[in-house]
């Protein structure tokens, strides 16, 4: 299924794309969950449920060009990101590759839906793309093992890890997340793709454009650390939560190994892909 | 006031220290903001309401030794921290005074009240403890003035900043956040002083005990970036909301620094202390 959530008169809606529209799932049936989050965690009883709702005869259709997409997820309790994930990446820049994933977070503050605009801070002059796949948690879990975690994925979606490259390595101790976290950071999006009919998150063609010139294209079959292996590593530390993001790190073709340099512009237009997910379309605008 | 959470038959629930009772809120007036941080983001007016239901002859007190403390704040939509921020830290440690603040993050997994237990990693061998000043953000604003800064603050509790060493300083990145973001490391509380009774935040003396003896005792007198400052310099980047938390720096006197350094083991008690707000105590078990 394709979750996504709608603005509607009524607020954020959970909805279901189908074809050329979305299901508006509390407008069908009042008593599914309220929010994609809730539906994830309702596991695979709660998704046929929704997918009963949403083959209903009087399903409410709202056409997908008159749609106002949110990001999928609203109030996520965490986003975690995996750095230098990508072989290709890492043999390109000379890098050894990583025997353990590199990690940092970014806050709800920076999330955006597909449409929105990425706003250009005042006090950034290099702001990067990064285009990535995001794992979205169905299920709660802690110390998962590899050979289970795959029943710990709710879906996938499209991200955006934007950066601000001059606060990103700022100062002697270059902690990055500060760079990763500025408002509108984070565009994720269109739908969420669930993991029973996206089943193998290591085959996928992820690209990004920027206005309309491919930047970034590569797969995730080049990850370093698979889907299993990262959410094994995650819960050795933190209790995954449903709604919780994974972003899984970039391929090559990041502005700032560019020569020379590229770096995000007002009047830019970002298209993030994944194949079998879809595109999210920022513009940049200044803040 | 003091502001509270209390774990009731009703779930998390408001409350008001005075005493030695808290003030059940909703109990008390049913319409009340359900919630800390909605008081928080009320404002002066609904702290106004606050005050005159914990005043009514038939408010419904539950005695202090009775009460189950939840953590004040319990979906902070960030947690910020900022490293290195006493002067008398710097100094002792023979670092050069930052000329901008160090900035990592947490998540609400790591979250926990007085009293309940800091869970020592399987993962982890070098757990330390770090007592903090916590301000927690009562209005939404961002690219804040330092002259207006003290107005978005909606009050400060105490924070333990507890970090794992091996993981903060992990790999060639040292991405300090997930040393930082286990569960169970940020206990906080044990209320929340609203801003308006405590009107100057740079005169508090902060400590902390190990099974009683004191390993850190300083000021925040001896803040290199004050509260305006830090408002000021986080709000260039996110939008700080009501409820977001913000760990302001540890004085000298951590494990990792002694020789021999001292770790936190299984039967220890933490407990951090500030003056005119309180003191959080948290034994340390094994997870």
């Amino acid at each position: 299924m394709r979750l996504a959530t709608l603005l509607t008169d009524a607020g954020a809606r959970p909805a279901v794309h189908v074809g050329d529209h979305y299901v508006d799932l509390l407008a069908t049936q009042a008593d599914l969950p309220g929010s994609v989050r809730q539906i994830l965690a309702s596991g695979a009883e709660g998704l046929a449920k929704v997918a009963a709702a949403v083959a209903k005869p009087d399903a409410v259709k709202i056409p997908a060009d008159r749609a106002k997409l949110l990001a999928p997820i609203q109030d996520p309790g965490k986003i975690l990101c995996v750095g230098l994930n990508y072989r290709d990446h890492a043999i390109e820049g000379g890098q050894p590759i990583p025997t353990e994933p590199v990690l940092f977070g970014k806050f709800p503050n920076t999330l955006i839906a597909t449409g929105d605009p990425i706003k250009l801070p005042k006090v950034s002059q290099k702001v990067d793309y990064e285009a990535e796949l995001v794992i979205v948690i169905g299920k709660r879990g802690k110390h998962i093992a590899e050979s289970e975690a795959m029943s710990y994925v709710g879906g996938y979606t499209v991200g955006h890890d934007v950066s601000a490259r001059d606060w990103q390595f700022k100062g002697s101790e270059k902690q990055w997340m500060i760079g990763k976290t500025f408002d509108t950071f984070a565009p994720i999006g269109p739908v969420i793709v669930t993991a029973d009919e996206l089943t193998n998150p290591h085959t996928l063609q992820v690209s990004l454009r920027l206005n309309g010139q491919t930047m970034q294209n590569s797969n995730t079959k080049e990850f370093i650390f698979t889907v299993p292996q990262m959410l094994a590593y995650l819960s050795q530390v933190v209790t995954l939560e449903p709604g919780d993001l994974i972003f899984t790190g970039t391929p090559p073709g990041v502005g700032v190994a560019r020569k020379p340099p590229v770096f995000l512009k007002a009047g830019d237009v970002v298209e993030v892909e994944i194949a079998g997910i879809g595109t999210i379309s920022n513009p940049v605008i200044e803040e």
